[in-house]
């Protein structure tokens, strides 16, 4: 969400895409449109929930599943990767981009994903960008900005761009309340204590993961 | 539908997955479903309804845009290109293969198409299967053995393969019966003629496009 401030801050006009594909933590998709709302700017969710029943084995789309607690790590985290996922939601952007005339296509990737996630390092980047250049014949920019930043650093500038936090989501879980205890929740609460800013959200648990 | 009866010969172990993505032509859904109930292979619908809504300008999905008469050449038949469609279609199928640990990927993509279509190009197929190997990490090959034929020679392997032609679609029209004289109609009947072999296709035109 602090890359859709930055991004109509610098002034772009913007078309914000939200995607359920099956999602537990389909709040987010809420806190999008309140966004897109509070920036007046257009805003479509794509329905990809007949994929997700598909994407077997992630514990994000996959009620079976259990989310694991505690840190990112391959071991215990692996079961969040949802296979291709930032592949297709980027090509049904690049398509409606086309379609629009739009110079751009944006995405909030940061270095914390890089680990556990391939469809969030530089060279799918790279080659993603690259390969919809034959897709569709046009050279259409593919911005990571938080690319290579923390998400502390992007707390950094959420804050100084007046981003609501309160009114955003991290948690995998799907409660009504952040769990505070599953890996992104525990990133999350890490990002605004070394940023030392005040977090605003309210989470289920605050202790250490058991 | 003759690349599934192909790779069913050669033996492979299919999973097939068609595409509503609000095409005018979606009675061909219907004929990739009898496809599979036939070969006895597992069968998916994916619904991108939702995003062919915003790929807007193609006579395929826009009500307002008329579908083009005639051969197939740029200035009339460019209407009925759905941008980043192959991309999006292709990224869904690479997630769905990397969750069940398919080796490959297969798109029907022929000759005919490289002119129109930047996303049926071989530097297109190229890019694509290079790219997911970044974004999975795994090496799920993209299959397309018809890159290089014309839909002649395509004709030719189906009846050799048995292909039952008159439970296939190809007519970009939503009418009952093929229409005869669009685009693609007007390739079909050339196929089956230049291929020597009987088309079992009823059209409400056999004439020429006017």
């Amino acid at each position: 969400m602090t890359l859709v401030h930055e991004l109509d801050n610098e002034g772009h006009s913007l078309h914000l895409l939200s995607f359920d594909y099956g999602q537990r933590h389909a709040r987010e998709l809420a806190y999008a449109r309140k966004c897109a709302e509070r920036l007046g700017v257009t805003y479509d969710e794509i329905d990809l929930s007949s994929i997700g029943k598909l994407l077997k084995g992630s514990a994000l789309t996959d009620g079976t599943v259990l989310v694991a607690k505690g840190h990112y790590a391959y071991d215990t985290m692996s079961a969040t990767v949802v296979p291709n996922r930032n592949t297709i939601m980027l090509a049904v952007a690049y398509g409606i981009a086309v379609s629009e005339g739009s110079a751009a296509v944006a995405i909030g990737i940061h270095s914390g994903d890089h680990l556990l996630y391939p469809d969030c390092r530089p060279e799918f980047i790279e080659a993603f960008e690259q390969m919809e250049k034959t897709a569709t014949e046009q050279d259409i920019q593919l911005l990571v900005p938080f690319l290579h930043l923390s998400k502390s650093e992007i707390v950094t500038i959420g804050e100084n761009l007046g981003v609501p936090f309160q009114d955003t989501w991290s948690c995998y879980e799907g409660g009504d309340v952040h769990c505070g205890l599953c890996g992104t929740c525990i990133e999350r609460r890490e990002a605004f204590e070394l940023a030392g800013i005040r977090d605003p959200t309210v989470y289920a648990s605050t202790g250490e993961p058991g």
